[in-house]
Formats: C-alpha cells, sequence, structure tokens
C-alpha cells in the first residue's frame, strides 16, 4: 500500500463520508479553502477540546478570543507588513502565479531557495532556463517578486483604516498583553492560550488541507521571566522522544535520535527546560489524540531557518505520504514580540519585577533654572531641558566642566552647568519593569487532523471481503458508538431509537442508522471510524441484549441493554477493554 | 438602578474581569472589534457548546464548519454584491462617516428611513437641515451612497479572483448543499448548523458587543419538502411565548400578546409550523441559559421590513438599556436561496422527490432532419435545433401548422414543419426535482452574551457592604466553583489544591484562589459569576468538611469534602438545589 495511493484514497473517503472537501465547488472553487463536513467538524471540535483541555485547563492557563481582522499598526510592530512575504513569480504565457523559491527548488539541486535574496533567485532561474511548471514557457525574463502574504481588506468606509486577516492568533494574544498580565496579577510566569482562525494568502496551496489559505491554529503564549526559574520537568523527563537535532541534519551521517526528555536537557540537546517541558507534554498528547509515534519526531530548525529573534525552535513533524510534514512549532522568541508591540505602541509591555529587597541606587536628576533658560533659548527651552534630563542619565561626566553641551537639531547649544541643577542621589527602588521572554508552541488543527486520518487509515479484509476503517481514537472519533435495528420492524426500531436516547444521555456521541442491510451500515461507520456498533435483533426483545461489535477487531459480543451506558462510557474513558468486557 | 447604568457597569466589569473589551486598544482600536478575555471565551464557549447540543445534536442535524473567505461568484448568486449594502453620508468637515438613515431617524419622526430609496433620504437631510452628528456642520450638500457591507479582499496574487469574509455562515452551508444532500441520503426535510464568525463592514459600529464588525453566528438550515409535513408540535405546544404580532404593532392600540405555541398556531399568529418549532425550541432554550423571560419576546416582521423572498420572519428580541435588540431570526426563506445557487452555479440544488406511483406523462420532442437544417441553416442550425426542443417543451400549438416559426437573435426563421420531426410521447416519470424551502433559525452569539451578562447583573447589599455578581446559569457560567484556602498556609493551600484536582476530574470547571483576603476573593468569584465558592479552614483539616457557599444567596452550609464532587456535579446539572443540601 503506497503513501502516495493512501492519500488519495483518504481525499475521496474525506468527501464521501463528510470529512473535508474543496469548498465552494459549485462554482469552480478557489485554491486553498475547505469545508469540513459533519465527520470533519467533529473530528476537529473534538482535537479543540482536547488540545483546550491539555495546554489551557491542565495547565491553568486562560483561554481568550479575539478578532480575526486586526488594525495594520499591529502588523507594522510584528514585523508582518514587511516581512511576510513570499517570492513571487509569474508565467509570461499561461499566467499562472508560482512561488520562487518552490519552482527553483524544484528544479536544481539548490534547497532551501526561500533564503536567497531576489536577485539571486532571479539569476538561477534564468541560468537554468527554468520554466514555467504549468505551461512550460520560459520564466528567465521575468521578475520575481516579494508578495505579502497577508489578507489585506479596508474597515469602514474609504481606505483610511487598512485590516488584515491575522497571518497567526498569536498577535491577538500579543497585543492584549498590558490587560492580560493584570488578569495573571502581573505575575510571571502566565500563560494565554488562542484557538481559532488564521489566514495566509498563499502563492500556490496545496496537498489538500496541508497548505491552506484559512486554517485553525491553537496557540499558547507562555510568559516567562527572562531570570526566572524554568518550569518543573518531573512529570515529563521520563517521556521518550524522538528527536532530530540541528547538530544531526548538517552532520554527514547524522540521524535521528531516541531519548527521553530529561536525557536531552541533561545532554544539552534540548537547551531550554521551557521547550523541553512543551516538548514532553505535546509528545504525549500527540500519541492520546491518535497520531502513530513511529511517524513522529521533533525536528530543530536550522540556524538559517529559524527567525532572527527566536533563540531555538523545533517543529513536531509528522510522516505522511513519504513526506514528513510540520504540525506544530515550539518557538523560544524572547522578548522579540513584547518589546515591539512596547516600542510601537502607547502602553507598557512590560511586567514590574519586584526585587526580593529593595535596592539603593544613584539616580543623577537635572533641575534646571527656568527664569535663565526661558528667556536664553525662547522656544527651545523646554526641548533642551528634555535633552538635559537625558543626558543626565546617560552621562555624568557631561555636567562636570562650566558648560553643558546640548545637541537639539544637529545644533549645539552651551548650558551654563550652574544653570542646570544637576544632583546625583541615593533612591531605592522596589523593582524593575522587565519585558518577559514567550515561549510558543503552535499547533495546527487543520494538519493534525490530515494526520490522524492518514495514521488511522486501514485496509484489512473482513470474512473475505476488503474493508476500509479508520482506527481513530474513541476520545476524538466524531461518533463513538453507531446503533442499529437488525431489520426494518417498528419493535426493532423503537428498541434501537431508545438504547441510542439512553446513550447519548450518558454523554456519548451516538448515530442511529437503520437504512441499507446490516454489513452495509457496518461498513459506513468502519470508514467514518465509529470504534463500536450496536445492533438490537429480535432476541434483544425476549434477552434484553445486543450485539456490540469492535471496529478494529470486529470481535462481536452479547450484552445486557442495562450495561451498555456504563460499560461503553468505560470503554470510551479508556478504564476498560473491549477485550475484558464480559460478553456471551 | 437605571438600565443606562448598568451597561456602563457592566462594560467595566467586563473589561476589569475579563469578559470582554475593545481590541487592539494599545493602538487606540479601531472600532466594532472585541477581544473576549479569559470570562468571555468561557461563556461564549458554553454557549455555543450549549447550543450545539440542542440545535445539532438533540436534533439530530449535521453540523459543519466552512470558510469564512468565499469566492465572489458566491456572493452574486445570494445577491450580497448588488444589494447588502447601507446608506453612507460623509461629514464634509471632519470627514466623519455616517449611516444616512440613522442620521435621518435621529433627526426626524421618520422611524424605517433604511427602506427609502437614496434621493429621498438625500431630500429629507436637505430640507429638515441636518447636520453631522460629530461635528454639527451641514450634511444638506453631501451625497448619501450605497455602501457595501462585505468586507473585500484578493484571493493569491493580483485582483483576479475577488473574495469577501462572509456576511452570514449561512452562504458556507447553501453552497455546499449539493454535497451536503448526499450525507443526509437524498432525503427531506434535514437540517445542517454552523457556529461561527461573520463579519460586516458596519458604518459606525455601535453600542459595546451589539453591534460589531466582526461577530459569531450560530445558524441552523433547515431543508424542507414544500409539500412536506411539518414537524411534530407536540415537545412544543404548551410553551409559553410572548409574541409581538405584525398587525399588534400596527393597530394603534397594539400590544404583545401571552400565549402557548400550541394556541398561536391555532389561531394563526403563527403560520408556519416549522417557524412555530423553532420558536418554542428557542424559548426553552433561551431561559434555560440564563436569558429572562420577563425581558423577551419573539417580534413578528413587518411587511416592509422582511426580504422580498421570506414568506414569514420572526425575530427573538430581549430587553436591555430600555431597549430591544434582535438576538434570533427566524425566517421562512422559500426557495430563494438554493433556486439563486441553482441558477447561477454548475450544480444542482433540487432534491429528487420519488413520487407513491410512477406518473405517465405527454412528453413533446422533436427529432430534426439535419440533411434539411444543415444546408439551409448553416452557422444557426444548431442554436435553431435548441430552440425548437424549447419550443416543442413550451408550446405544442407552434408545430400545427405548415412551418414553425423560430426567433433566433430577432430574427425569425421558418422551419417546415415535415422536417422537425415532433412528436408526442408516453413518459413514465418516477419523480420530480424539487428545490427545498429553507427555515433558517439565525441566533447572535455576541448578542446573547450580552444578554446574558446583563440579565445576571445584580446589586445587593451583603453584611452591610455592597455587592454586585452576576447570577450566571450554572451550566453556562465560566467558572462552577472557586476553592480557597481560609489563609497563607502550606497544610490548607495543599488540601485546597487537592480539592480543586477532585473537582476538576469530576468535570468541573474551577479556580484556585489564594490570594487577598476571603471577603476579596468571594467578591471576586460573585463578579465573575461563579456558582459556589469552597473554603478550607483549620478545622477541615480535622474534620474533613469545607464551607460551601453559594453565589446568590450567600448561604453558606458545612459538607464533607468526600461528598463534594457528588454534590457538585449534581448542584450543577440541577438535579439538587442548595436549598436541599444537608449540611451543618
Amino acid at each position: 500500500m503506497s503513501e502516495e495511493r493512501t492519500s488519495e484514497k483518504l481525499v475521496e473517503l474525506a468527501k464521501r463520508r463528510g470529512y473535508f472537501f474543496p469548498a465552494s465547488n459549485a462554482y469552480g472553487g478557489v485554491g486553498g479553502f475547505y469545508t469540513f463536513g459533519p465527520q470533519g467538524a467533529s473530528l476537529k471540535g473534538n482535537l479543540e477540546d482536547a488540545w483546550r483541555e491539555r495546554f489551557a485547563v491542565a495547565e491553568g492557563n486562560m483561554e481568550i478570543d479575539a478578532p480575526t481582522v486586526m488594525p495594520e499598526p499591529v502588523f507594522e510592530a510584528s514585523g508582518h507588513l514587511e516581512t511576510f512575504d513570499d517570492m513571487l513569480v509569474e508565467c509570461p504565457e499561461c499566467g499562472e502565479s508560482h512561488r520562487a523559491d518552490h519552482v527553483v527548488e524544484d528544479a536544481t539541486d539548490i534547497e532551501d531557495a526561500e533564503s536567497l535574496p531576489i536577485p539571486e533567485v532571479e539569476e538561477v532561474i534564468a541560468e537554468y532556463e527554468i520554466g514555467c511548471p504549468t505551461c512550460g514557457a520560459g520564466l528567465a525574463e521575468q521578475a520575481v517578486e516579494s508578495f505579502n502574504l497577508m489578507f489585506a481588506t479596508n474597515i469602514g468606509p474609504g481606505d483610511a483604516d487598512p485590516g488584515y486577516l491575522r497571518p497567526e492568533t498569536a498577535q491577538g494574544i500579543f497585543v492584549e498583553f498590558p490587560r492580560l498580565k493584570e488578569y495573571a496579577r502581573n505575575q510571571l510566569p502566565f500563560g494565554v492560550t488562542q484557538i481559532g482562525r488564521a489566514y495566509r494568502n498563499e502563492i500556490s496551496p496545496r496537498r489538500s488541507i496541508v497548505r491552506t489559505r484559512e486554517f485553525t491554529q491553537a496557540e499558547l503564549e507562555q510568559f516567562v521571566d527572562p531570570e526566572g526559574e524554568g518550569p518543573d520537568l518531573s512529570s515529563v523527563e521520563d517521556v521518550p522522544v524522538t528527536l532530530y537535532p540541528a547538530t544531526e541534519q548538517v552532520a554527514d551521517d547524522g540521524s535521528e535520535v531516541e531519548t527521553t526528555i530529561g536525557d536531552a536537557v541533561a545532554d544539552g540537546v534540548i537547551a531550554d527546560p521551557w521547550i523541553a517541558y512543551f516538548l514532553g507534554v505535546a509528545r504525549e498528547w500527540y500519541a492520546a489524540v491518535g497520531v502513530d509515534m513511529d511517524r513522529f519526531r521533533f525536528r530543530q530548525h536550522l540556524a538559517g531557518e529559524r527567525s532572527h529573534y527566536a533563540s531555538d525552535c523545533w517543529d513536531a513533524e509528522s510522516e505522511v505520504d513519504g513526506n514528513w510534514i510540520e504540525i506544530a512549532g515550539f518557538a523560544h522568541r524572547g522578548d522579540y514580540d513584547l518589546s515591539k508591540h512596547d516600542e510601537y505602541s502607547d502602553e507598557r509591555f512590560t511586567i514590574f519585577r519586584q526585587y526580593d529587597e529593595p535596592k539603593t541606587v544613584e539616580r543623577a536628576t537635572v533641575d534646571p533654572d527656568m527664569s535663565y533658560l526661558g528667556p536664553e533659548f525662547g522656544a527651545d527651552a523646554g526641548a533642551i531641558v528634555e535633552e538635559l534630563e537625558k543626558l543626565a542619565g546617560r552621562d555624568r561626566t557631561a555636567f562636570e566642566g562650566e558648560t553643558v553641551a546640548v545637541d537639539l537639531d544637529g545644533e549645539t547649544h552651551e548650558v551654563p552647568t550652574e544653570k542646570v541643577g544637576f544632583s546625583v542621589d541615593e533612591e531605592t527602588i522596589a523593582g524593575e519593569h522587565v519585558v518577559p521572554h514567550v515561549i510558543e508552541p503552535s499547533f495546527g488543527v487543520d494538519r493534525l487532523l490530515y494526520t490522524v486520518l492518514h495514521h488511522a487509515y486501514r485496509e484489512d479484509e473482513v470474512d473475505g471481503e476488503e474493508r476500509t476503517h479508520l482506527a481513530l481514537e474513541p476520545e476524538v472519533a466524531p461518533t463513538f458508538v453507531g446503533v442499529f435495528p437488525l431489520q426494518s420492524d417498528d419493535d426493532l426500531e423503537a428498541e434501537a431509537r431508545a438504547i441510542a436516547a439512553d446513550l447519548r444521555a450518558a454523554g456519548l456521541s451516538v448515530t442511529y442508522d437503520d437504512s441499507g442491510n446490516i454489513g452495509r451500515r457496518y461498513r459506513r461507520q468502519d470508514e467514518v471510524g465509529t470504534p463500536f456498533c450496536v445492533t438490537v435483533d429480535y432476541e434483544s426483545l425476549d434477552d434484553r441484549a445486543v450485539t456490540v461489535r469492535e471496529r478494529d477487531s470486529t470481535v462481536q459480543k452479547r450484552l445486557p441493554i442495562d450495561d451498555l451506558p456504563e460499560t461503553l462510557a468505560a470503554l470510551r474513558s479508556g478504564d476498560l477493554t473491549f477485550e475484558d468486557v464480559d460478553g456471551a
């Protein structure tokens, strides 16, 4: 079973069974937008709930819900307006747009064309005489341009307030830091999460729901004191992980490393304890929601691959179609985000860090004689006072001579030192304003959903017939149990509906199905990934028992109707395995 | 306590306690965008979950999750591109944009200026010499313009693929009908729900989160056979409702009517049974999530207020600030939506309705002699054949003479009838293609959240001190229980944390708080709307009992620690009231 074929079959199954399909298809669609059908929306919701439970609730973090449209100044500060670009080359013949770096990578041995400057990419295209991937026409004469990946719009009438669809949920958290820190009572560390839509106007979206233009992120921004203690690693130190460190990637005979979080920290493979903590938590969580750990690893970014401000970054990668795809990133972003907003906005993006004991420091101040400065410098007097104040903080020696030289708009003014009121005083300070550092675990929900379906896809043979099923984890499967009357019969249907209602009341996700023969109904639930099916037959009306079938093993057991809610709830929570269920 | 003041206090509380606040405030913000803080995101999520449980799960409907960005052809078909406009007038002095109809309504006795044509609005502004609401400058000379409320963007590089942020979640359902009907196995009726973001580029957003530019809708599209049976009304016929029918609104002494769903249907006040069903379900649901039924009604749209295609529409309205605001709409949209997409797209938006018995019908067909038509009409021959086929379906008498007259691009061609091969045959057909009708319950989540907070807001006096609390329903409150150690003490804190962990394991939403004195912690939870608080004191370490305090009554009872998970879970589910709890 080739991986390529799994992918094709999965996309077909996803469409037919209601997982996902290209959106607005009746109008020919437009690349990069997918609609999640009933099964997909349910699976996605379950994955989001599981993430929330682990990364928000269990960690004691706050979850917020911010707008997807944000005003331009936010992205001036974040740097997205200037640098969130891909390289675009348009075919002179067919007019198709392509990512210039991908075109280069596909046609040459160059591996990381994205990091090349534009003129160099143009040269490579000309040199290799690279043609349009769609129609083959030469691209050599075409200019390569920077294309900003944010969707732009205007807020309100006219174009006075440009806005953008957020390229990541993170900015919705960063920009509200001054308020969020109050909710955290100004104590570090604290974490804020958000699950929501993000948008990237990809030049050429591709590979199903792997690279789309609208997607869902689940992000956690962990705000920490740069001098604070790291997290307690005891809960994750024994977690086994497959790591692919940068050093191994560049080594000639480099390979993935099997280790534990504790050993990786001790060996210095993972430098930052917060990153180590989140890798450990994430690995356990991914396994719980159905990612195959034999097709999973953490890959460290190479130095050139990281954002300039990030001190370290690891991706969670899953293998599908024989390729590794990034499904999460764990970046140490330093003080970059909050510093930028602190600089660009009107508010302070800092936390006041109280000293254990107040410190006494010397502080240089000025108290200028305005009755001299006013007449002497006129309109410039105010600005000169400001400069003097700055100078006092910066360079005390400037006040040692007879006059103090103040530079103002390129002109030097000499102020008699005696008129400046310079003094150095002792001051007791209780603490200092600190820009917190940010560790960001950022999860892609759509890619996770794609991975989970891929890793759950099974083909086997049952009673001589080929069968396809999705071995989804009970915790995230869209439907937990299917309930069927064996045949079209009022009594059987009434009993089956009553059982379905009881199971729903027990908090289980239930599908009732009475259409088609029983084998067809089993196949339908197998393909949807429903872990258990319950069939009501004529005997059930007498012996008050039903047939329960397990999806993966197709083993059937006869269980009392009255025990069903409790037994199935225990099977869902993992307190019981089907093998251990006593049945006739 | 005036309603106006409640609103102001609520907005302040919402910001301080983390319910909601204007987004991107550090950059001065931009009108109409709000961020939900930790409490607000949780309340919103709980309201969405409650809606999903009632309108998707319990109704057996499908839920989908479609993109928020959709391509232009969708909105050409839906009519939004042409008609989703507000009237805009810009001040010549201050440049502020205003809704012209609001400006007119505020300055005159005209009540429904939105329905006036633009030239008439311009005349009224000139006649009444209406000034700019911001700066007072005269607006008489200003042109009033249509302003489309959709946020526009471009998909991919260039402007070849315009896209829009969906103005309602509904289009994401309608446009996928051809696939959704397959999931419903081509059987009517079926319902499809979606909870998600929608966007309207309001000219002047206002009133906190009531009229925003980005908001969340929960919509249900119920697809029904226009000749099918209505729903079973037995489960809702006794539901009491306050109705404000159109006839009462236009009558001189008209008033709201207190009735039941059953009586309203019997009396013909609610004409459509599907509308009646959803009003009944919605009324019960709104009460359950905390809307005060003394400040709630269903108001029928006046004929002029409805969309031209809607045969009936009722709004759910809640009273806040002494004003009625729309929090849901229940529209019978007929076949408008699916007909339009059927007409504009490449797919069929119909359901095949099988007859009980196959019908035999006469069908007129043509089988033209191309050896004659070809030479005779040359390039027009194909088009003439098409016209002949249409004519046969439309008007058999056209084939009764010697020649048949065919109009083609304004020119009439005469075709000898003997060359046309006209015949009328009997045909057996099994059914027909029907465009389903749509009944649409459409809920605004943000406005519901605003209503629930408003209706929960209480001020009272406890032990001689003023207290503010939110009497939120336990089902939707962001936090169900606060757990406190009485004082800062390692043993008390350890015990309190253990209790918090147990309660979390029982599925309850828990806040642990050990900061500030106990009175302050109670006040904090009261303001957040936490129904219960548990306090661990020194005695608890001996007698294994704690003090449980009910938010609304502030009554305190002493309960055994071991019973807490069960007792509190029963209080949350409503199986138990605090009054009935046995405590010391």
